[in-house]
């Protein structure tokens, strides 16, 4: 049964069958939840269809009620581990990509959080006397979807690389979970690029150190769960056998009723969106400007 | 079972054991699906868990393409069948009021309806020599949900009617459906009001001409599934018992990971529920305008 | 000449001629420009074209880098100002009303602000025991423009507060400038409600404690600048005489290419709209509600 | 004096001391004002401010009362003035730029305008079986502005021409103009190129057949007007002398109050923006699509 999901931490749990390559670690930094997945052999990152690499996976606390010092937390501790896995010299430029398309919310995150960030490059370009040599370059570029551009966006994402020589690109996308209550909550950050096929099965092509020439971060939230999920969920609630699902999981791949729309997304997408770019993006820009602070969350947004 | 719908249709088919008071015919106009339901008595009312009353439920043809063609069969279908229903004077008064959330993306139908609707209240009210005599009074309201304002929805409608009088009131709203298939595809028009309970569930009291006082319309789209609705729709499909499914019902509404946010959207829904607000819009104003045509779809929008 | 202004200082600062029955004081708190006019006798009221009563204008300091800690104090800034002119009972209930049209971002101030308020009185009257007593009851209304609504502005804010009650309304509305350099910056909060004809001109009617029968708090922020004001300005530069200046206006207002649009908004408008509206609702937050402090600030908001 | 215009049919007129090499004409097509302008030699180029070449100027009817007829009698007219103009073979690929900042309303023409074309070259490219052949390559980019990418557009534009190889560029921008009366408009049509400096003086580079290697045709909508051209306009209704007006203009250049936000945009910016670019889009994929007719008016668009 190929269930769909772009979480390591899910695929893992879904194959504990697999008896080496993974390693998982569970911890709390500041009351925020933070799982870490290492898949260190070929052998596995087959089995559990998710490339060699480090996954973390923060669960940020319930942010519904606009909890300011909540948010703050998670901006800091996606900060923190971001800055960890990036591992790079102050003077290294990096290029974000948000991907994904902007008109469709649960699909927005990249774009939404590539327009708050702190973006420096041109400054550094054009009159470096005016910027701070400590002042990271950072430029960024939401290249939206190939059914809007008619081009791959790998396609686009290489034609900028090689005229703007980034040394890191941190590709930020949304993803697709098994379980609901992960959707704009979980934020995985991987050092593994972005590797479709695996995860909502759009056919743009994988951005990662092979196929763009340096090294690519992928950052995600899970924003969408396949209506087959839910589904399978309540099976395994009634104690079904694996067969039963089986023999269910077919079937219900032929129903007409769901037709192509199979994704599906809760009610409160449109803040939950919102949201999550805007702890990328402050996380982000935490991360990568060594200067700024807490008192610096929000400060950048182009609107 | 408890499984929520805002369709009369769907109540009706899922209470196939009721052997009295409830009419159903199947048409097709022009290539688009009709079902009408009427319940009589007050027995299938309360069985099926719909008040008395005349229930048209239109399924509009595939528009993702943005086939321009079927989209003003469906203005024109939504035209008919709101004017037979309506069966109102030509100079009787209209009060629409646009129901929902419009910054929830599923919630928008009602006020993206009224954004473009033809209003005309305030000309024939200041300056009737402006316009003329055949046309219609029109006036409109989004009144936003409680958890903005503070205020019963029903409080403001009910504040409204008192000083602007109106004749009639239409009232254009999200629905809940129990099935996938049908989110922003069906248009259910309704002469007996919004009778919330029955629906997605909202606190908001009924809007009814036995609480307001003039006779209610209600159009509505449904645009969310109960998550819990997805799970049984699997079982159906593996053959388990009636026994079973309540089992799991019951197991499934305590499950932990689900919590309060149940109720799903396709990731599509943007577009979904806009083009179901212009199609509500153009049907409205070319019932309640007899001098309006098709080429005057579109026409009146506020942006 | 007749040029367009909804501030009071501006309107005093037109008419020094004006010997009595304005008292004008400039302070600074906090690093904020505060300017308070009185208008105290009915000759000065109608020689500067404004009621008597009190304006408070807060020019807030340049936000343009989103700056965290010059935002804050705008909105503490607001916040103190406002709850000085208040003066209302902790049991007092408070209806905001965000006039204009949140559709044409020049507009759009009062919508966007009515989005951000924490609004109470529901709970307070569906649930009372869910929430503190010291909790001010605040409702929130939008009600859209008149082309929109086919109703006039005030007759729908009239029925919703014969439904409420509420003791005081305070109504927030995009202003009129005649200096470009107070667009989007300058905060105008009066004791004497809403009274256009003195403003942008559109035909909805005062909101006051005469029209309403409970006192009305007005909030603004210019946003657009009559062309002809401009225009004005610039024969000041050259030295034009007053003769000079009159041809003019009469010429100009006849002149064709500028039409019915000739109000005009800075190109940021966007920014603007948007950043006012912030401040002004986390000043009524802070305001309204005494247990709320400046670690609240953005903590509510509808999306 | 140094007035803003991107119009070469208004830089014409403002140097009518301009003895030869500008040719000017004037047309009506179905109702609709066409001005042609044609610049021949380098002095003229040099003494309006203009490249060498040809540039169209259409006037759309007013479009305010959504006229659905005239609406789409600027579509065909925008078509086939582009078609005119473009004169290339059924099998030339056109990539589509839609350059400005779509979060700024007056800014937005180009982005909004690529969002609604009917882009094909992923499908001629991936699956040419599933598309008529005579179906044109038609690829689109809206890269945003240097503000929020940090890398010159002109960088961005030419590393996707380096990957995609198309042999036409079609560049849609937001313009400034020297007249109110023209804002949203006017369309203006020509084959230099973008050549910045002339216009609102952004410092993104020229876009043009020297800088990009293929022929780039331009499109704009005058959006926004130098506020000190408001102010002239009035000088000049007064008769005022050439020499009055140039001490009023360095005056005014001088003066505090307007600032930097000198920029000025009519406030019914929001309608102008969209219809502006709903009849660019049309336009191209009318003059692009052999196969299109009238009918498929608005058919193509991301939302």
């Amino acid at each position: 049964m190929n269930i769909r999901t772009d979480l390591a931490v899910e695929a893992a749990n879904m194959h504990k069958e697999v008896s080496g390559g993974i390693e998982s670690i569970l911890e709390e930094d500041n009351g925020i939840k933070i799982e870490r997945i290492k898949i260190t052999s070929e052998a596995a990152a087959e089995a559990v269809g998710k490339p060699i690499g480090n996954y973390i996976t923060i669960t940020v606390n319930d942010l519904s009620e606009n909890n300011r010092e909540e948010y703050e937390k998670a901006c800091i501790c996606v900060a923190k581990e971001l800055k960890n896995i990036l591992n790079i010299e102050e003077s290294a430029s990096v290029l974000a990509i948000g991907l994904g398309n902007g008109h469709i919310t649960a699909d927005s995150i990249g774009p939404e959080s590539v327009k708050r960030l702190l973006v420096t490059r041109h400054i550094k370009e054009i009159m470096p006397e005016e910027i701070d040599e400590s002042v990271r370059s950072v430029s960024a570029l939401a290249p939206s979807v190939m059914a809007f551009t008619g081009i791959e966006t790998s396609c686009i994402v290489k034609g900028v690389i090689e005229k703007t020589k980034p040394d890191l690109v941190i590709a930020i996308d949304a993803l697709a979970s098994r379980s609901m209550a992960r959707l704009g909550k979980t934020i995985q950050i991987a050092d593994t690029g972005i590797n479709p096929g695996s995860g909502v099965g759009n056919n743009r092509k994988e951005l990662s150190e092979k196929t763009l020439g340096v090294r690519v971060i992928a950052i995600g939230v899970p924003m969408v769960v396949d209506a087959v999920t839910v589904a399978l969920d309540a099976l395994d609630t009634t104690g079904a056998t694996e067969e039963e699902k089986r023999v269910f999981f077919e079937a219900y791949k032929r129903m007409e009723p769901l037709g192509a729309d199979m994704v599906v997304t809760p009610k409160d997408v449109d803040s939950l969106a919102k949201r999550s770019a805007m702890i990328i993006a402050n996380g982000m820009n935490l991360a990568l400007q060594s200067a700024l602070g807490k008192e610096d969350i929000d400060r950048y947004t182009q609107i």
